[in-house]
């Protein structure tokens, strides 16, 4: 690693020559392959923006000038060429180097979030500020994909960096031709996948994909903002201004053209207003593997082959994940069920979404990297007499909140919500784990909202979901393999009686009930059997719904002594928070001890690790009665 | 009313010669300010699309073709038509006539939000729905005005209404160039105001003001999506095909010419795809104070005289609306703080920053209908050392929270929330209430939020949040003016002490903490008052911060026998359920009630009968501690 290993900074790259440039960069994709095929993570990104990101930092003052990496996973060249080389070996691990810019790691990493499309609200944000504060120097830069601009998010910024003429606003434009593509992709989708996507398919039927040996395919919405219209140019165009919009346009340029990217950046810094610099780059670059991989490119990759790309990850016998097993059912019931239909938000192979439309293309739609349109159009299919079920990871429902209250739910509407990676996440660091999502379905006027334990129970609670056509309901599960059944000792109209056992010695007449939302349920098995082994009484029953609470459930706990209830979710406006105010509303002042996750930013880590670290554990449960119980 | 009155079914419609419409025409728009001036409402919006929507209803078929109209206070002319005429002495009031559409009220009525930019996403979803179930002969129509154009799920939907060619759906842009206006405003707003704008300011730049006879300015947001740039032409032009954007675009059409808007609108049904049809017209038409009123024209008025236009509502002597007080002292804060700064999201009247900007106008910010960036550039403004204060109604901060929690909390930024219309707004009915914000801001890792009880409080709440510059800060009062001054009789660290008696009697022991959440301490006082004339003992306290919650008052708490929380928030989620938990998590099992605001949808009704309904009253509060005492 030759060249590598003197650049520790920036200002390491003002001096060399074009190359040792080249050279740079083909040490920089050799070191991302060995390194990221050994921990896992966002490979074919940052093959992807090798030569984009030495050519920004060559270009912009970095820190003064802040570079923005929209939805945050192509910054790993970023952080190799900003001092932290040395730290790729404990990449996405706890305590190790985070996936995603982390202020606490460098003055150069502006922001956190791995939530698409924000950069340039960011980035108008920061150029006011500059403006304002007369700080006329400085130039912000931000990095966005093609895919992160079908989010209404760059639509509204676009709209306001055009507005100011003279701040010094640069968005690069990092255009691999995946706009409809998933942009966060497993290694499961494939082809059909992105043949799901409407706007795909009326690109290539126009013949597109044949004009750049980069097979570049474009991005007809993209086009339009930027009046582009001319294939794919390998020189570098200073257009006229766009007077439509009132940005200039630079491009398009060949990303991987290091001369090329460095001049239009050069040019876009000198202008003195907003400039467009659109570059076209392949994503995976550089690594066979992924260049041979149509449909995803090592978008996320697990620990990999560094030859072949082979994944290297044990394979449990038997195990099913939990997507899945959604997957395999909803083509069950598709298919008994014309009215029922699927969305996606650009990640129809993550959420299970591919599988379904090759049985089912019809009646599959991908929106595009756009939650509310997801979600808001579902209530338009289901104003049309459909069943639309959308698939999306919770975290990311976030951003359709409002579609969901105002648009679904005032409308009572039969729209079924599958939240995938519910819970916590891990590796993926604060903006992945799925933590809010009892929070703010809870809010939701008759929503049905179901956390299922193992993988029978999530084929029962989507059966219940898509039989109710007038409010929404949401069923969620975490990420990776749905456990061994976990039986029920007695069924009830709306909960499952999991464990029922009297203690029969100093403590047997204390009472407890141990309420499990979801996942946590073997937690909450082996934490009774322990209080029973301790002579408690112990009970564990797990609720058909979270919500609305069971009524039934709320008489069971009047027995009590105690209540206590785990969940993988936030304790505010949770599961637990749910079912406490519900006993006082219904004049039951039984204690409850609320067992979940804090309102707090959580590092990465596995789950497993994140897990203990919150508690959320037999010892906690366990511990959490004993504490209580020296008041009986 | 001579023709009027023999329309009661679009089918009535049919038979009209041209001359009976504009007839008709006349006849309505004297009908809107004869009514809506006695009751309050949308007249302006109304009064500018009464040709538009004789003509949708002329060429279509509702309700077997869905007409949605965006936002929704643009459907009056479509009430009158479709049977409800006679329902309009009622508007808004309770069991009244609603100000949107609303599907109880009639077929004809498809959607029912009053939240913008999202009839785009309901269009494609239908149209997607008719495609798929082989009811070809069916046409969607969505009428969205210019300003919701600059809303992000616009952008999300035209891409998706794009890619289907053969999908009938016709987009109506009923473009009144107030796309950077204010889209609700009150009477209180002017030209100032409309100079807050960055775009409009380019625009008139340009001199498009002076393009046609109506004052029309243009979008250039639009324009940009339309590839349309020649200004506005008095015919109907079928132009070639977007090849862009796939969107086949007719205009502009005089909006106020019935003929040309018909020909426009039959041409599109006939068309067989996805189809703009951009009218111009005028807000207010009709009205000549509407009309002479630049600013605003009559957006939302209340009572008013139907010839001049002056408003009827008896003034309070000395009385100050809460945006009044907020704008005031924000001014004077910014007068001491070079870095404090304002954003509104095209609403700097009714969130008082249109006084703010006249002060400060290079430190206000307005981004549209945009909510989503409207907080992400505050975080961008924030990572560049200011202090921003996003003013913004609270039921469309669900429109943000995703950027509230992710690019704002995560980074750790101080930006200050405030909340206006927060609580129960009352006649604009379900989507306008705030009974959202508490839940969803508690929600957020690190935030700190107040709802004060008065004026004063008020600017202790403002003062204390901006001083605040690692965290986002949320302040929310509800509509109308501020009550007199509530005064504390102690005050602790955090939170005041507004009422402390023993009872001398009976009920002396029993001892009742309430707690009172922001506006209705004058409740909560009240009924300490009455529960001490019943011989018990009771205290009233008021928290700086609902969250976090405070630790002293968690120990208050311990040495009552029950709590009572009183909010005007949903109880999912509230101040009263994080107290409850909080309490838990500190061992405290100390009975709680919880009164607020049930997860239901409100029906319009003034605020003082919503809130009577929902129990929010003294006697609740008494009743539900006389209905405890009885277990003590």
């Amino acid at each position: 690693m030759g060249i590598l290993d003197k650049v520790s900074s920036p200002a390491d790259l003002k001096g060399l020559d074009a190359d040792q440039l080249e050279q740079l960069a083909a040490e920089i994709r050799e070191f991302l392959i060995q390194k990221v095929s050994a921990t896992g993570g966002h490979l074919g990104p940052n093959l992807g923006v090798v030569e984009l990101t030495i050519a920004m930092h060559r270009v912009f003052d970095s820190p003064s000038d802040p570079l923005i990496f929209d939805t945050g996973h192509q910054a790993y060249v970023h952080k190799i060429l900003t001092g932290r080389r040395d730290l790729f070996d404990t990449l996405r691990q706890k305590d190790g180097l985070s996936g995603y810019p982390d202020r606490a790691e460098s003055p150069h990493d502006w922001t956190e979030s791995s939530h698409a499309s924000a950069s340039l609200s960011y980035a108008d944000g920061l150029a006011k500020a500059f403006e304002l504060t007369g700080q006329v120097h400085r130039h912000v830069v931000a990095l966005v994909g093609d895919g992160a601009l079908t989010g209404g998010m760059t639509w509204e910024a676009l709209n306001n960096i055009a507005a100011a003429k003279k701040r010094s606003l640069v968005v690069v434009v990092n255009d691999n031709g995946r706009s409809y593509s998933p942009t966060i992709g497993g290694l499961a989708e494939n082809l059909a996948a992105l043949r799901l996507q409407p706007m795909y398919d009326r690109v290539m039927d126009t013949g597109k994909n044949a004009l750049g040996r980069m097979g570049w395919v474009g991005d007809r919405a993209f086009q339009v903002i930027h009046g582009f219209k001319e294939g794919v140019k390998h020189t570098v165009i200073p257009h006229e201004m766009f007077p439509e919009l009132g940005l200039k346009y630079i491009g398009p340029v060949d990303g991987h053209d290091l001369k090329q990217v460095e001049n239009a950046l050069r040019y876009a810094k000198d202008y003195g207003g907003p400039v467009i610099v659109h570059t076209v780059t392949q994503k995976g670059k550089g690594f066979d593997p992924a260049e041979q991989d149509e449909a995803d490119q090592m978008h996320s990759t697990g620990v990999i082959d560094p030859i072949t790309g082979e994944s290297m990850a044990k394979k449990t016998e038997g195990a099913i994940s939990w997507t899945k097993v959604f997957s395999n059912r909803l083509i069950d019931i598709a298919n008994e069920r014309e009215d029922v239909v699927a969305i996606t938000a650009a990640m129809a192979g993550p959420t299970g979404l591919a599988d379904f439309a090759k049985v089912h293309p019809s009646r599959t739609y991908d929106v595009g990297i756009a939650e509310q349109h997801a979600v808001t159009s579902a209530a338009g299919l289901a104003l049309g007499g459909l069943h639309p079920v959308v698939a999306v990871y919770s975290t990311f429902l976030n951003r359709a909140f409002d579609q969901l209250l105002m648009d679904v739910a005032l409308l009572k509407l039969g729209v079924t919500l599958v939240l995938d990676r519910a819970g916590i996440t891990g590796s993926d660091g604060a903006s992945h784990n799925g933590m809010w999502d009892l929070s703010i379905t809870g809010i939701v006027p008759g929503i049905h909202v179901a956390a299922p334990r193992d993988a029978r129970t999530l084929e029962l609670a989507l059966d219940r979901s898509v039989a109710i056509d007038d409010a929404p309901t949401v069923v969620r599960f975490p990420k990776g393999n749905a456990p061994a059944a976990i039986p029920a000792v007695r069924e009830e109209a709306d909960y499952d009686v999991l464990f029922e056992q009297g203690g029969d010695g100093a403590n047997s007449g204390k009472k407890v009930l141990i309420v499990s939302f979801g996942a946590l349920a073997a937690q909450a098995l082996a934490a009774a059997q322990a209080l029973c082994d301790a002579d408690f009484s112990a009970t564990v029953v797990d609720p058909h719904w979270v919500i609305p609470t069971s009524e039934n459930l709320l008489e069971l706990a009047q027995d009590f002594d105690l209540v206590v209830t785990i969940e993988d979710n936030g304790i505010h406006g949770g599961a637990g928070s749910t079912l406490q105010y519900e006993l006082s509303a219904a004049g039951i002042d039984v204690p409850v001890r609320i067992l979940g996750v804090p309102q707090k930013f959580l590092a990465h880590a596995s789950r497993g690790e994140v897990l203990e670290e919150l508690g959320l554990d037999v010892d906690t449960v366990v511990d959490t009665v004993l504490g209580y119980a020296q008041k009986l």
